[in-house]
């Protein structure tokens, strides 16, 4: 056996944006109706963005390129210089989009522990954080940021009443809310509910359809109607104003309708779950489809797993594992065969 | 006749892109073989990337996904805080993409009328502009941009030799270059050079593949390894880190391979001009695939022309038609006949 | 006789920024009544801002370190990205302060001529360059700027009426109004007005108490309270939140009550110019403090007049002398007088 | 008795910055030695700023008119888009300056616990959080922020040996270091060495004049002559760049001539702080001039003390008690009689 050989067959856990394309959906770009999206609306985009608005129960919505731009617009839509933003620790708006909150939209992360559960911290703390501010003195706080599911927590679902006490609280401390609902949709399959409870009374939220939707690419901000009028300049300015969109969104639209085996994904990471326990790895019961190996030495483990043919990824002080549409049950069991091969970490 | 008739069979003259991808494209896209481009590289981007820095004479490229971050990510990447850049008068680097050049990369632009000819301005008046400056006082000029062709300008090309001697006065002057060339393809197939003649010398060059070459969408941002290493970063701060970007990778391949009859295009526009000054119309004989009608109500021409079934756009002080790959002989001489019924602006 | 004697005699009209403080103004500065303008508000400080409020005919006033500083306030306070403000051209706002007004405060500045006279555009051009635009496309103009006296011009005068009519069609272009007030005491010197007639409609000003005023240090920017309350978190955001201002705002208040001859400087002014002229030089004729001598070739005139023992600077295509308190008539003789020993320049 | 009575004659322990300037101050800033620092240098700022580069042991100084702007302008210098950067929790650079940390300088807080001891983190903290990163994910983690003594943790001191380990710590790292230094001086007078002992290694550094030593106003930043000649230009920017600082300029001579009683500072610290444990109070013992009384209610506490004469402020969890140069040792006896009558603290 070579190494070629195994990468080739390798599975790849690293994460839910790898998969490929369906053919149901390369069916869909290849026939889709466009138009030139900056001058007229494109419409599978147009299509795309009132059917996400329709599922999130809001007023409207817009397709961008990537999640990272559909944070980094509504961040700059809600803070300016000078203001301080709650998100939970590990939030993707605080670091993974290279600081942009801070530098582009002027707003200072305060990150709050996770004292509610994983991924989310309690009314209280959102309350207690917002504090009371002179006019001068000081960073003025004025957005909270959910993040549901929450990928730094291993994917954590915030049910829908601390959903709503969380929302409750920023509005008693005057605080705008934003919801980095990238992986809403599994939160939504945990839950039994559907997406719209998870998004109720929030001002601005961002899905995405390249994670565990499947879609090659894109995301989608959205809000009140007002607020996406505003969204289209910045993303504008940004560099997202793209043309004829409509053949990335006929995939977005496939991708909703045919939005896989969420429920499927998550026993599947149940099922990785148990078995690497029985194996006497140390992991993280998931809520979802992200399955966390906590282990002070990330590297040396994510290297052993690529000798046998599983691909996994650093993560913080562990590794991790997500499933997705493209890795099935017999998948999951050939990923446990090749991890008995591997030391269990520490 | 109803108006919304007249609209239904309307020829789209507003821009080269408004073009609709072709069927080999969207086969394209329907195959294309993709990857995590954020994590491993896709590997229909990298063919496409390769590509363009052959075709750009240049060590690397980035796809982007518009044209605006690709400008953007140049301008970035060259200016800071206090800098100066030099650019013709109508630059898209100027306006359109909002100012992000001044905000975002920190440099003001300083126009420079167009003295050599349409769209260029002289080698003496980039020394004059970039002047000399003491360390103290006043904003340092570190930049030139040129665009070839000149958008604004009428889709003027510039030569060769007026290439290389701004690029040389930009040197002597200590100042690094940025080439917007958006459509590049159109200058090279006036002047009939390879399209590395007209990026000698440069740091940086943006290509567009979505104007003349029909691409649903996508740019192209090249220069140094160093560059690119640099861009990828900026790429990803800006929200344009996509994923399986193959699926339009695949079509900006088509796009240059089948880039279409760009000499027709240039052919059409000529016809479309003359035909046009033939019915009294001032008309700027157009270098390439661009007509401008000059006119100080463009409002009420650009509604006149709708009203028989002709797209085109207020640009500046006149009106502007654009020739490209939906388009073709006989519908240039449906729009002449149409315009017949339009009394020509004064 | 040596250059370095010359050089300790000579008579130096750069900038009426090169006063020294009188002795009143040393001895309120020893005697000033302070506080921590940070915790409390200095009492001097308020004092002086109340005062410049009252003259300035608006509700409220900040002391700031600098012109500069008080002008980005106003910028930063109008503008957001992707506006555009209209200026002058050869406004101090547009690239004085380094460019600020694009990268702090996200505003693309565009010059308009002076086509009403030296120093100010017509309403009519301020209404042709606001423009229309859709919600979506370019930049959008939000901000007149005006400068009264228009140092870049020569210290040119905007007159009473022509001020309103600008501010006027400002208003009926959906645009705010900031005055450049550096010199607004040799405006209202000139006109023989009151200074609140210059600074009609507008939304906010700034003055300087260094230049012709005397003072070492500090101007102030003004507007509503609603304004100043903005402006005192901007201040400290750019790090102007001093302490015991008192010690200097102490000297501001003298150079208020003590302005010095403002129109002894003015004529003062008017007999360098028409000496120069006597000599053959070309001269604009001035309207306040500010002597512009228009020529090619700047760098070689001011050596020459140095060595004569007069410090004068270059100043865009010629050299500016400026009157100022710390000049008398006898010096302006002597000036004069030396003056003739340098050739007349092309 | 009245509240206004007691108002008037309270003793004000907020801050060292509320000392007025001292006879000698004002004598001096009366008969300061000046000139337009921003044309030719002002000859008593150039004195400061060669004796300040001199006693912190590098190359080049300058003035600022806050130290806000000192460390902005350190922060501008060193950080750019993307970039992290290290400061034990509480640290003035990360919230005081309102995030221009972040917003302008482009760099993202990262506070580091004070593991080492009170203000200062550890040598492996500082590794450990620098981490390593491939070329394109993440923040890229550029500097590290020192702050000797530290406010926000009560006036804490960093011993030389441990700065020395920071710095050394920080090379290993990659990074360049800033020194937050508005006290240094009152580190070095309780360590009994020379400042420069604490400044050893560092690229920048920031000194406060208005402090400990009593000036009215004024910060210095400090570090190479091209960091200095950077430091101009950035000054300028923010809107720093005055005119004849020199009458300041003197005030900050005189204080760091006749700097107090910085050891007597200290001894009245020590002396409040153990009459308030006395008294039942909760204290922290102060290395410095700094005394903090945690609390879980510092506005009733804080109200309390304003109604028997004694002036503090809220300080995070807890109320914060600064001596200075307007306080002798009978004021402090005084302060002790009023706390008296004030509840102890829970």
């Amino acid at each position: 056996m070579t190494t070629q050989n195994t990468h080739l067959r390798s599975i790849d856990l690293r994460s839910d944006t790898v998969t490929r394309p369906s053919p149901a959906m390369r069916e869909a770009m290849a026939g889709a109706d466009v138009g030139d999206d900056v001058l007229d609306g494109d419409p599978t985009l147009a299509k795309l963005q009132a059917r996400v608005a329709d599922l999130l129960g809001v007023e409207a919505a817009l397709w961008t390129p990537t999640g990272c731009m559909a944070n980094t617009i509504a961040l700059m839509h809600h803070l300016t210089r000078g203001d301080r933003f709650l998100a939970p620790v590990g939030a993707h708006v605080i670091e993974a989009e290279l600081g942009t909150s801070a530098w582009l939209a002027g707003g200072l992360p305060t990150p709050l522990a996770h004292d509610a559960g994983p991924g989310r911290p309690s009314p209280g703390a959102v309350l207690a954080a917002a504090g009371t501010q002179g006019p001068y003195f000081g960073l003025r706080t004025s957005l909270l940021c959910l993040e549901n599911t929450h990928n730094g927590a291993g994917g954590a679902v915030t049910p829908v009443d601390e959903h709503a006490a969380l929302v409750a609280a920023a509005r008693d401390a005057g605080l705008a809310v934003h919801l980095d609902g990238a992986r809403i949709w599994h939160a939504a399959t945990a839950l039994e509910v559907p997406v719209s409870a998870l998004t109720a009374g929030v001002d601005t939220v961002s899905v995405c359809l390249s994670k565990g939707l499947g879609a090659p690419m894109g995301s989608v901000v959205a809000g009140s109607a007002a607020f996406v009028d505003a969204a289209w300049r910045l993303r504008k300015m940004l560099g997202g104003g793209i043309r004829q969109g409509g053949v990335v969104g006929a995939a977005g639209l496939v991708a909703l309708d045919q939005a896989g085996d969420l429920a499927g994904d998550h026993a599947r990471a149940a099922r990785l779950a148990s078995g690497l326990q029985e194996l006497g790895w140390p992991v993280i019961a998931p809520d979802t489809n992200i399955v966390l190996v906590p282990t002070s030495s990330p590297a040396p483990l994510v290297a052993s797993l690529l000798d046998v043919g599983v691909r996994a990824v650093p993560f913080g002080p562990g590794v991790r594992f997500v499933t997705h549409r493209d890795v099935d049950d017999t998948m999951i069991a050939t990923v446990l065969d090749r991890a008995a091969a591997v030391p269990a970490p520490a």
